[in-house]
């Protein structure tokens, strides 16, 4: 926990915050927090700064917070990456949360597995319980939306001309000739197939709609890898 | 399994190779291999190409393997890493090695548990098997280097200028001004810290011995992301 997360819910006065549960074990046993120890604190959806210890028991922690600066500017990208299995899904949206992405679409594709749209990992609960641990590792306060869209084409005709409208749609795509690194540093769409990729149908449906094939190089990564990778590409400085 | 990689002893005639174990076992049940059924293999160490299914049964399958191209080209950094805790030791062997990495050196520093030094992960039977399976996941055949260095200051005085002589030499620093891509297209010693990051000492050190430090921006990584990150964004054409 880089950051402990704050939540309208926590404040017991205009600036003062009781916190129990995980974050409050978190707060015992890893920060061994005690009274007058300061811990970098952040207000879920606001600024970012410290908070006191200002008592702390087994039940519960009292904390004053102090806001002192912005969260970080996010990534201009959205990901669209095709459902994948319940572990590389969780990897990914970790992976995706902590690179500063603010939208994540999981969208269909012909090797996805029907099972994975039924997976227990899509639920609101799993999915608010991760964003919140990896904005408490990136120290970050802004939730990202997620979305799910268990059907291809309709998702890319009909709903993709009104996300991030005028962005440089780009698509993973192993062996193509451009790099991600040309689209760094403006607004981007950015889908990534699943476990080998895309087929030929979708990748030719996705180059009809715009988007340009990017190649990551020679190996070919497992799909975290290859999203991690991707994203670190389009953060490079320009 | 994107690549089948061939052992010397697999080898039962100039081409023919028979298949046994957990690559067996793929073929059948992943791959779904009958007899003149083609697949990507590579000699472990030497070419890639294609070998054609001659027989497959229950215990063992016979294939002709014929070479085509040569492995990618490795990524020319020497990554050198203070040694995570188990499951996060595991996640960056397998990206540095799928991202083309051909010497890992795990490190020491104040913050690497004593107990991580006694891991069952070190021992050079896991290793060689995780060096496999990211071989395979990567379609590449060359083997890299995995060396353990449990004192900090005598690997950096001693041993470091034996390695990759002449390289940039770069640390992942939090907030650093220079970026990895800076360094991108030539060889690189690159240094990443534990969880926490380096001491302030360490990070002097490192300093004080030719390392630059470099950022990777405002969002805090876990290690397997920064790792992934810094590799990706030392992969840019340049």
């Amino acid at each position: 926990m880089n950051l402990l997360l704050l939540e309208d819910q926590d404040f017991i006065s205009s600036d003062v915050v009781r916190i129990t549960g995980r974050r409050h074990q978190q707060l015992r046993t890893v920060i061994k927090a005690a009274p007058g120890k300061l811990c970098r604190a952040g207000l879920l959806g606001g600024m970012r700064g410290h908070a006191e210890v200002l008592e702390i028991d087994e039940t519960s922690a009292v904390l004053r917070f102090a806001a002192e600066d912005a969260p970080p500017p996010p990534l201009p990208v959205v990901l669209l990456i095709a459902l994948p299995r319940p572990q590389t899904y969780t990897k990914v949206l970790n992976c995706a949360v902590e690179m500063g992405v603010k939208r994540i679409d999981f969208i269909n594709s012909f090797k996805v597995e029907k099972s994975f749209w039924q997976g227990s990992r899509l639920r609101e609960e799993y999915i608010s319980n991760e964003l919140r641990l990896a904005l408490e590792q990136c120290a970050d306060t802004i939730l990202p939306e997620i979305h799910f869209h268990p059907r291809f084409k309709p998702f890319i005709e009909d709903e993709l001309p009104e996300i991030l409208p005028g962005a440089s749609r780009i698509a993973g795509i192993p062996g193509a000739e451009a790099v991600p690194e040309d689209f760094a540093g403006s607004p981007v769409l950015l889908a990534v197939g699943p476990e080998g990729g895309f087929t030929d149908y979708e990748n030719d449906f996705l180059l009809e709609h715009g988007f340009t094939g990017v190649g990551l190089g020679p190996h070919i990564l497992r799909t975290e890898f290859a999203v991690g990778a991707l994203l670190a590409r389009l953060s490079v400085r320009k």
